[in-house]
């Protein structure tokens, strides 16, 4: 076989990271998707349908740096593109193949399938631009330049790209890459970091210190740097609940979620009343912020991002994230900044009792991170789920993934399945409630065919939970579908010999379950969690009324 | 409660024949859901998830000529868009209700869940643009008047409309509509009229006619002419595929469908050997004219189309279909045109012998349209099914609905759901092969809480069929997970009382279960239909072959 444009672009992937494609066939795609067998380091993943696809994608580069998709023109691709929406928003790169027709058949502007009907073929192209960083329409003159292109400006701005690869252009003759591709960012500037060294070490001089955690730390690629400060310096810390457990929570001076006025009392003086506050990749959203109700004063913060840093609002650039924090432990420790107060977390109690009465949400969500493991990639919906384990102190390495600025519900499951198989070191453990599975449960099947064998709880309480803390908590609107959730699974090919499928209606029963699912990993273990259909965490119940009250003031 | 633009919105949606609502709730139109379940003529169906919400909505919309559905901003509106883009397509008026953030919060233009956090609030509706006809972002002074612009343009122009609804505008004071909203077409001009009749009795002169006709007429409202003009005419008439059963296949002068070279001879004889055509509201696609190799010459064409007719290619316009298809009539009478010959379809032979062998796909498709009611609403995925059914006669009063020029698999399960709820007096049927109902089976649990027990036929042979027929017929793209078929309705809710589940491995088996269905009209009839994987109709192997060429030469 001549070596052509499609096995360019797959070379590429896999010298970018991923080992594994995510997609659906069609007809403009089968002979790239020969391509994508033939190859030794890559394996095809067909998922149920394209979104499913998109979410497998996103949770899989948030874990591996780089994901990849193929779906086929019109149909798939548009199915495909809330996920790539969510990528975007919370700045995942995940490569969008789309398989498309010929260059000839674009030009002849038909009547052909998988297209309006009105002979032009590029209006899918205008709406992938509205949430890709980079887009590419292939053609064979230029094909290799442009994945390039898109491949590099994905992983260097941490955002999606999309390739449109016409059926001629995937077969076009092309000649290997010659050299990795360059997806080094910008160093910095020597003179800057002298700059900043001087300025960060006057501005902390003797000056009670703490840290705000968030996930473009991670995406920025400082997490080590960032841990290395906190331990080294000992400055209690908090996260952002996008950057949940991207630090080690376990540590004496993690100081909790920080989400403005919803925050634990703790966690929000350590926050807005240190002298000097060193925010580490935070963006602020309106869930994260609980409707912007963080109150922190610019004169006092030390701020870290993508292009650079800032001290009290004077800009510092360009300076990468990881070397801006290396600066800061030699910066601190000569200006002899201290720790800022914190005498522990008021969370800090003790489990609850475990009983025979019905479990309570409460009770639930305490007792869930002490009875898993260390390692973990829990991936939590946007829902109760996520709210319900914002407070709780993580085990040690363990991974957490959830989507709160772009919030699409269902995105849990596909993307348990992603994030599972980009680490296969680390179990996958899914929490969702039974209106979220709702969307993508489909992809269950993929995970039994896969054999990553995760923990999946699925939380049935009968409804849209999230909705009803907003607004319309007996509404016929958030009310849902019954599904015989213990039958669920065996309709999507779980057996005895691949699953163990159990129920908790009480604190008990839910330790026994986490002890089973702890003991038997090499099966999927699901477990239905039954609570009751009014009950919800606080901070859930809390940040409910605090979105009603935007949208009647809207 | 005060008469706001939701209750205007919704009035006009029941005026125009809506007597439900398709969607998913979110926190962006919750409000506006309290005004749909207080409307006391709209019913609110909860879907799985949005695509499927938007695929049922284009199910309704084929049956009841309008249909809606509301989701939340973002991450709502786009997993609906590729059931949007199937709508634009195949011209079926969807109107999509987005409830978005308030008015204030977008001009603040903040990092706001469901956005992409870069504080533009347009992206959405500039994809919207790309697949409706008409789109308004509704605001405080001038929403009526939007709402009555785009639903107009919707029902005109047989074109999905979008409607950005930020919860301040929904709750907005308005007026009650004072007249009904006019979508009247265009009326046929006399004199043009007039032309066409002298033109066309000229042209009919004593010829041999036939009738070739599609799915626009149908759109067109135009079906009880054209039924009309070849009762009473006897001239033989043909289908496209897209249109199927819109005329009544039991007639003696059904020719059969037409599909360029794929036609049976005795039907591609009439079409294209006629001394004259009359072709209604045809529009050939790659899929329904075998890769354009229907062979028909203008010169020889009567077409009747949205804008106006034509008489060898001479335009008549403004002429309403309805009105032309009259004047034919008349024409023809006075012309002495006879019918061409027609002799009947080869087609019409034995239905095969009932066994106890495994069941074949050629035995299937000859057997199941025999063994059904009269008065089914028959939806077919664009596969195996669709091209199984194209050359079986159906029942009389049978509506078959597909998406051949869209061609979106996973159609069928919501679109059944919606077709079903709007015309309760037609039993829904479905036929769907295993690899379709993956992408969207969760709506077999709406299906069977919304009662409308159909009749379900799913295919298990293991695969994307049509896929195989194109390319890679043993790749392991074009495997599937291999699903529990069984035990699928039970975990979405079927038990004894409200479902009957089976199975048919041979012909003998398959006659039993819809001797069964015919019998349980008041229960879902689930029906797995195991046929061996390499089996495919044959007018589907040679279909996939056409396409496989296409690729190669494209």
């Amino acid at each position: 076989m001549t070596y052509n444009v499609g096995n360019y672009l797959l070379d590429r992937l896999v010298e970018l990271g991923a080992t594994e494609i995510f997609g659906v066939p069609g007809d403009f795609n089968l002979h790239f998707l020969d391509d994508v067998l033939a190859h030794e380091n890559l394996e095809w993943v067909g998922n149920a349908n394209e979104l499913n696809a998109g979410y497998a994608a996103d949770g899989y580069a948030r874990v591996r740096g780089i994901a990849a998709i193929c779906t086929t023109y019109g149909v798939g691709e548009l199915s495909a593109i809330n996920a790539t929406a969510g990528s975007y928003a919370e700045n995942v790169p995940v490569i969008h193949i789309v398989g498309a027709p010929g260059t000839s058949s674009q030009q002849q502007h038909g009547r052909m399938h998988h297209t309006l009907g009105d002979g032009d073929f590029m209006h899918f192209v205008r709406m992938a631009r509205e949430v890709n960083y980079s887009v590419a329409v292939l053609d064979r003159a230029t094909a290799t330049n442009d994945i390039d292109r898109v491949l590099r400006e994905a992983v260097l701005h941490r955002k999606p790209g999309y390739l449109m690869l016409p059926v001629d252009v995937a077969r076009t003759p092309a000649t290997a890459p010659s050299a990795p591709l360059d997806v080094t960012t910008r160093l910095s500037a020597q003179d800057v970091e002298e700059d900043f060294r001087v300025a960060a070490t006057e501005f902390l001089k003797g000056k009670k210190t703490a840290v705000l955690a968030d996930i473009m730390t991670e995406r920025l690629d400082a997490v080590e740097e960032l841990n290395d400060f906190v331990t080294s310096t000992n400055f209690p810390f908090a996260s952002i609940l996008w950057g949940k457990a991207m630090l080690d929570e376990t540590l004496p001076n993690y100081a909790g979620i920080y989400i403005g006025a919803l925050s634990e009392e703790s966690t929000r003086k350590v926050v807005e009343e240190a002298e000097v506050l060193i925010s580490s990749g935070v963006e602020f959203t309106d869930t994260t912020s609980a409707h912007y109700s963080h109150q922190i004063d610019p004169a006092r913060v030390i701020d870290l991002g993508a292009r650079g840093a800032t001290i009290a609002g004077k800009v510092f650039a360009p300076l990468a994230m990881a070397d801006a924090l290396r600066i800061l432990k030699d910066a601190a420790a000569e200006a002899g900044a201290v720790a800022m107060d914190f005498a522990g977390s008021e969370n800090d109690t003790q489990l609850p009792e475990v009983s025979d009465s019905p479990l309570k949400q409460d009770e639930l969500w305490a007792l869930l991170p002490a009875h898993l493991d260390a390692h973990n990639t829990v991936v939590a919906d946007m829902g109760t789920s996520f709210f319900g384990m914002a407070n709780q102190k993580f085990p040690e390495d363990s991974r957490f993934i959830g989507m709160p600025l772009w919030g699409s519900i269902g995105y849990s499951i596909p993307a348990l399945l992603g994030a599972a198989m980009a680490d296969r070191d680390s179990r996958g453990v899914l929490l969702v409630g039974d209106g979220s599975a709702q969307l993508t449960i489909q992809e269950l099947g993929t995970i039994i065919r896969e054999g990553i064998n995760p923990v999946m709880f699925v939380i049935n309480n009968d409804g849209y939970t999230i909705e009803r803390s907003i607004h319309g908590p007996e509404a016929k609107y958030n009310d849902i579908t019954a599904y015989n959730w213990q039958q669920i699974p065996v309709g999507f090919g779980a057996t005895e010999k691949n699953s163990v499928i159990l129920r908790a209606t009480t604190s008990r029963e839910l330790v026994d379950a986490c002890k089973v699912a702890g003991e038997t990993r090499d099966k999927l273990v699901f477990i239905e969690v039954v609570t009751d259909k009014d009950d919800m965490p606080q901070l859930l119940r809390d940040f409910g009324a605090h979105v009603e009250k935007m949208h009647k003031s809207a």
